[in-house]
């Protein structure tokens, strides 16, 4: 098993859900970058759980430390060790799972896989070891920053329920302004609503998380292999419960012709090439084409709930039922919000590195 | 630039449109393989232009050669070389693109990355380089079908016209049974009748293209940053024109609940582990479920149309109209069927060498 | 900077001398391993510095915590994160060197690459860094074990004196019987007492050590550019300090001919294939022949001394005289001898996971 | 079997002795470099049999053909294909040699692990099959030149006739002035004579070669796992016939004390920071200080040798003799020193890549 990302800019994390601790490190950053614990706990609290009836009542802190790789405020270009200690955990609720895979969940997969698998609280393949993501994340958006590139994601639709067009003005404006990371702020009270009634059944409910890329120079991404979107694609879908990622027009796109589909030039007023539309959605032959970037992503319903299922137990090999208690969120896109923008700010860094638009060494 | 795919069995593609030859590179076979030219051909052979009016009307015999890595007849475990010579080159309709970027190509990418461009027939970033992704796959296809693995792509969508929902059984039996590469041979015909009426019009169409996983393992992938469905997308995103992967229910998940969306467990005749719907499409956690893995993509229609469009002729950064002639496909999803069979067969044998499920010496 | 070795079983290590912490981190073990803290510290209290005045007298337990990957007493396949927290930091005697950069140590290097340069202890260049190698070395080890391969190291010179000629049954029983970790107790004697002359003067001194690979099968490494020898040597060559790594008759075989230097077949009892010889040291085209592997590096004496030097102050860019305080050893052969196993026994595991011989997933 | 070398720049090799071609594909390479089929040529030119009694009798004029990556005589930012067919293939000596496996070749290993080998002219084991490397390093040192480094091999030691020491200005004269390459002329003629000597027995020689690097500035390399002298070291001894690798003071190293090795910094008349003496061999913590890089490598008499030898048939499993005839050099040496130039030019143009000090895209 690999749990590394990135070819120069490399994030490797570690930790499982009530393991010990959880973290990453981050190899290949620049010496240069002002890094204080605080750059990744800012990110990290909007990873957490949103003490709200929305979210698992899972009470962590989520405090990390960064043990290496920072020598009087800056980096120094050696590894990056960021790392957070497991505080509330309680494996009660999950001695029952042992045996029985819940449905929706790899548990099924691990133990075939491997034999031994830490159960606990799904173990590494917890939502929680997204904590790792997010420490790279940090290091990868504050480089970002400084070089006027931006990454914003948000809730464009829970349900049926949808957010209603709008600027890019607006989405940044508003999308880290309630628990749901819906821009629409009238959309989002009614995805609430949505969730919470579904909650209250025992259930959960899926969604879609848009994320938008602003700042990229044209040129990033290499043309063949490691195209700029299957990149990003592939670091959006390593992101648990993601079932389908698509760029521009996307699906849509299958029923355009050409004429409607093709983005046509013009010379701004600052005489920069740009495109009328952007159903490429910023990218052409795998390279950013200098127009925002915009994907989206499916993201399927929580797996754990309440509901009783079928299963099957795997020591006794017969049919059984399983009921998922445990702390769960009823919808995990909220909180795939700040998870997307990391896995895709550690992609952008490790391209504008490999395509020399970052220098390796220092800033 | 890199041009290479797969850890443990890497593929390395060069070559261009119009340049000398093309052709793939494969590293990491293991020794033992029986391997032919001709087992290549025919998956050559299936890329090529189809000869009717649906396809591009350049005449390429695809011939490859394998230069090395086979010896009496089998892999030898050394790097198999695979060639194919470019003949009917014809750059003449390319002259006026030079300084005019194509609306859709990715020309402008390319020349503000790299300066210089080989523009004739797209160069490296031309359809015709999915011949370097074909032999690799070909020989893929021959270590999965060893084993019993098979994969199958077919068209399901061609603009609005959709294929009715078939077996597996049927879709095996009429995938390669039509130019449009669509199981549905009624719906074919419609889709063919579409695409004709769009050429004649000098414009394009798009549509979707399904990729199914038969015989595969339990636990096949990496559950954190090398997942079997995030490699699997990453490889279908490589493929030009491709604007959107799903998996299973896909974007269909974001309007399910939790337990609409979990696959639920049963035993089968045989004792297997089994669930009973596949909204997962056969991957949970990252990782192989036992179940067919089922992946749809969005293709957007040909970018090259002869009906005119707006440019910005770089040299002398002015407005433009360009008209693009040359040989072009008016939908590229039938010839993108073998190229994704391909891209998938690459990615499976690389992760089933990386867990041990094929010896990565000889077979 | 990348801070990762291994393909398929990878080591990254972090941290610096006068940090909070210094460790590594292990991906790609499989599951199923037996593993304690204990194993490991056995293997760091060998590196240790041996408390007596051959050693620094910085006084670290090196205690080792296991932070995640090991669940119920075995690894579970998840990365394993090893750490030790710096205790006995005394950062005074450095402060002189910020500017001044100390002969024979990569300090000029490092602030020309990097601007920034924790030089306190030589930061991350420190020789204190090695606890991440064995580290990830003691976790190798037992994988080795388990199958019948070990490695051996020991010192068989210090400056002129050499150790005598010995069987390898007698270096495995005496390899770690004294602080010089020399097999040949008599010679280590007068070792011992050349390097305490030395270190009275303030002088310090080099010499070789040998490292042994007993029990690989026939055929590990790959023949062209990752062949085993090259990648031990890379290995070693990794440890500060070592200028120099030769296999079997290494440098002596400049001055043989052919039928010197080849080696023989012939059936031993147990009709096995062996050489009579083993001049190529168990490696023929870069793959291990069933002999035992016997590499030797050289180890430069250590660059920290209290003899004043000539060097050049950075900030005034002018020459000073520099005297090195602070607490080394005066030889630094000792503490490399399971940092020499180490770094080989990780090399070993990758290929032998490479090679099919140790599953990847689990043990 | 991974055939490919380097992480950013990138050599792939393929082909074998006896089959159809031998090459290499460049993946990596900037755009913009001139580049001509006969830059390579030159260089494969020079590692040819060189028509003398000192090296095998075997004639071919090694041509080759860029088959991909260049675009008007520049390269363009993809991979360029350099291929050379075998011609004057005589398998007729081997036949004897498929079950028989020789002294000091690898034959029992590749059988061993890959069941399959090429037993003709060595196959891939050939020395034959350094070809690739040469055009790797043919296009490395195109662009080392560019930015003034320079890359100088030569002989300096055959059997027990060494060269006598010399100026690097008159070594860069006269290298490349005689079929031994030796640089010292008269050293040169009596080395020959030794070697013919040898030949007329039946029998080899090793000796020494001598890698020099000028130009390279300050901090190339990194300082853990990817040290500069460990990526050379492991590019050494990927050579077939290289028993060991030093730099600097080497094996030297281990008899001095720290006051002799250690080089102190003084400011030239330049103002640069420069070392008096260069025991380190220009090398500090992995990173090059600015000194010119001064590497030596042992290397094995030929094991082809035509005086009869003790090996076991392997279908047999019984003792026997070998004689082997073919067409072999008496002495490696003189033909290794461009492949070690190619060697080192590859890992410095990755290594300046990964630091920053090249542009990935483009020069």
């Amino acid at each position: 098993m690999s749990n590394s990302i990135g070819k120069m800019f490399t994030v490797t994390t570690f930790g499982s859900s009530h393991g010990k601790a959880i973290g990453a490190i981050i190899d290949g950053c620049p010496a240069g970058l002002c890094l204080s614990e605080e750059d990744i706990q800012i990110e990290l609290n909007e990873r957490k759980p949103s003490n709200s009836e929305l979210s698992t009542s899972r009470n962590e802190s989520d405090k990390v430390h960064i043990v290496s790789g920072v020598f009087n405020g800056k980096t120094d270009g050696t590894p990056i060790l960021g790392i957070v200690f497991n505080k509330d955990v309680d494996s009660s609720a999950y001695t029952n799972l042992k045996d029985n895979p819940r449905p929706g969940h790899g548990d099924f997969c691990w133990i075939s896989k491997y034999d031994i698998y830490d159960y606990r609280g799904g173990g590494r393949g917890s939502g929680r070891n997204t904590i790792g993501h997010v420490i790279g994340g940090a290091v990868a958006k504050k480089i970002l920053n400084a070089i006027g590139i931006e990454v914003i994601s948000h809730v464009t639709q829970i349900k049926d329920i949808k957010s209603k067009p709008m600027s890019l003005k607006l989405i940044k404006k508003y999308s880290r302004k309630n628990t749901i990371r819906c821009s629409d702020l009238e959309a989002a009270k009614r995805m609430e609503k949505k969730i919470l009634q579904l909650k209250k059944k025992g259930d959960s409910v899926g969604g879609i998380v848009e994320t938008i890329i602003l700042g990229l120079p044209v040129g990033l991404g290499e043309p063949v292999f490691n195209k700029l979107d299957a990149e990003l694609t592939h670091a959006l879908m390593n992101i648990g419960s993601v079932k389908g990622v698509e760029i521009g027009s996307g699906f849509k796109s299958a029923e355009l012709t050409g004429i409607e589909m093709n983005d046509e030039y013009f010379l701004d007023e600052e005489n920069n090439i740009k495109t009328k539309t952007n159903n490429s959605g910023g990218i052409l032959g795998g390279m950013s084409n200098g127009m925002p970037i915009i994907m989206r992503m499916s993201v399927k319903p929580t797996p754990s709930i309440s509901i009783p299922q079928k299963t099957v137990n795997l020591t006794k090999m017969e049919e059984t039922e399983i009921i998922i208690n445990g702390r769960h969120d009823p919808c995990i896109c909220p909180r795939i919000v700040p998870v997307a923008e990391s896995a895709v700010a550690i992609v952008l860094v490790d391209h504008l590195i490999r395509s020399g638009l970052i220098n390796p060494c220092k800033i």
